[in-house]
């Protein structure tokens, strides 16, 4: 089964870290309302009060750089809006990605110097990863849309939710109960998701999270678009025999981009936090900017390498990237022609009650 | 100049997974000085009542497996001795190394299921590592005779302290001026360790160390003996026009085996913290058991070729070890003929007063 994976590590051609910079359009897109997220619904005053450390949790950092960006932004707001005379605050912030992220790298490329405690916490964050009301911001970037795996429904050949000759929910020919199947896993890892934090945040301490996410009533989003791309190369290389149809037909992406509407639900079925912001930014029309498509393939390498390479090897996916380049205007247009904007971002702000 | 540098990690014929059983039998030998030092010492009612998680820091942690055997020997030693009806604690571990350990290595081998939360913290332990008074029990084991650096007067060719032909200060054959240059780099080290521990472990807290230790009085240590041995075959090396003099009279390995006398002088000259219990453990003679010399040449390699890489470059260091291999009986009558006793350790409990 097709499990979320961590993003290619090291220095390489294609590593995250050389291959994230639409990830990090994403950040500085929301850097402002970060902070003003932060200056808003953290009481500084109180936490000064209880604590010296102020501790910053990364849910899925990868390997750097935008992480240490992220970090240093929340940092300086907090630092700002500190009540004058108050004792200074240590900083720890605690890296958490999977446990085969490349962590050495990410390490080795810290901040020197750098003006907090810095560590890192494999595992995922499906699952209790701190202690008990340890946690003053998590922060989540890029990283919310990876389900905890594929959903079950759509490993039985026998199922309504069996998914033949895609890859995906989106891309417009996918059956109601695969879409269900999809949106049922997101509402289970959200219950989950949420259950930890609930246990981990302090009271009045935050969530920020940023998605990508579509507005309500629309499925499609750009990045499920570039997978419905990788699964139509994938039928190519079925149909000149490179590879076997039942191959394709059990792999799926465990990608979903939730709508506020679904978000809200799991906010609201969990009950421990406030929504005090949350909203679908960045969208803009597909006609607007140019579109690097030759960075977007480097990037859905980057993003989907790790996922590809456990169901269909190395071999396979190197063919699959080489034919994704030849076959980039055809990439293009499914973008052009989706009638879709693009770049949505669902962006929230959660208060710990 | 040579620094201290991390074992070799990953999984390998010569990486210290697989070769630190030395180092477990260090640690099997202090257990249940461990543990009586956790029972009598630790005032774990007190701690309950002031905090929900009990924090572990392992410095110089490597890559495992010895780190998960020992966190877990505390972790039961303190559960065991926590008042009856006492509310349930939550454990943290803080695996900390130099930045450039193998931590994915750690990672992967993470117990599961494990009774803690885990987290790696990069850096130098001669400096801070956590936040204030974050830390209930600081463990050190087979690390803290690793220098911040080699001394620096070891560097100069006009100084005192040169060394020509000679890797260490042990050996019988180092000047006085290298004896002081090593014991006075340790006085600073300690200084700075024990003032960045001061400020990381709570009021009650411990630190346990277990490391390479001597008698009052003597300066030799088996440990020294293997480096010696190794200094002796890259001056073969220099005979055969193989390596440089220069090269050679250059490097030297930041190691001290402190005895209780300079360690009691750092712990009283920092003043933070209480020595609960200091001794020379675990020595015997070395006619009493036969020694796994091809295993000490094994664990030597992982244990020196970091810091003996870095100055000879890799192609020397296949060599020198290649002739370690050849010559071990050589080693084996420096052992038998040093007149001292092997495998001494220092230990030492200090509470944070």
């Amino acid at each position: 089964m097709a499990q979320s994976s961590p993003m290619i590590g090291g220095n390489g051609e294609y590593s995250y870290k050389n291959n994230s910079t639409l990830q990090r359009d994403g950040f500085t897109a929301a850097e402002n309302v970060i902070k003003e997220a932060v200056v808003k619904n953290l009481d500084t005053e109180a936490l000064v009060s209880s604590s010296t450390t102020f501790t910053i949790a990364d849910l899925g950092c990868s390997v750097g750089p935008n992480t240490f960006v992220a970090m240093q932004t929340i940092i300086e707001t907090v630092e700002q809006s500190l009540p004058e005379h108050s004792r200074s605050l240590e900083f720890q912030v605690l890296f958490n990605d999977q446990t085969a992220n490349d962590f050495n790298t990410l390490f080795a490329s810290l901040p020197q110097p750098r003006s907090y405690f810095a560590a890192a916490v494999p595992g995922s964050f499906y699952g209790r990863l701190f202690p008990s009301s340890s946690i003053h911001v998590a922060f989540s970037s890029s990283s919310l849309h990876w389900l905890s795996r594929v959903p079950p429904e759509l490993q039985a050949k026998d199922s309504p939710a069996w998914n033949p000759g895609k890859i995906h929910y989106t891309g417009g020919a996918a059956s109601d109960a695969v879409v269900k199947a999809y949106a049922d896993q997101f509402e289970v890892d959200m219950e989950v998701f949420l259950k930890a934090r609930g246990e981990e945040i302090v009271g009045g301490g935050l969530i920020i999270m940023i998605m990508p996410g579509v507005p309500d009533g629309v499925i499609t989003h750009d990045v499920g678009i570039a997978i419905t791309f990788l699964g139509c190369i994938l039928m190519d290389m079925v149909a000149e025999g490179v590879l076997s149809q039942e191959k394709v037909d059990a792999f799926n992406v465990p990608h979903v981009y939730p709508s506020m509407k679904q978000m809200k639900r799991a906010v609201e079925k969990n009950g421990c936090f406030e929504i005090v912001k949350m909203e679908i930014r960045n969208a803009r029309s597909n006609l607007e900017a140019p579109i690097d498509i030759d960075g977007a393939v480097m990037h859905l390498r980057a993003l989907a390498q790790g996922t590809l390479v456990n169901h269909f090897g190395n071999v396979i996916v190197d063919q699959l990237f080489e034919r994704a380049v030849h076959h980039k205007t055809k990439f293009s247009h499914m973008l052009f022609s989706a009638g879709i904007q693009i770049g949505a971002q669902l962006f929230a702000v959660l208060k710990r009650k």
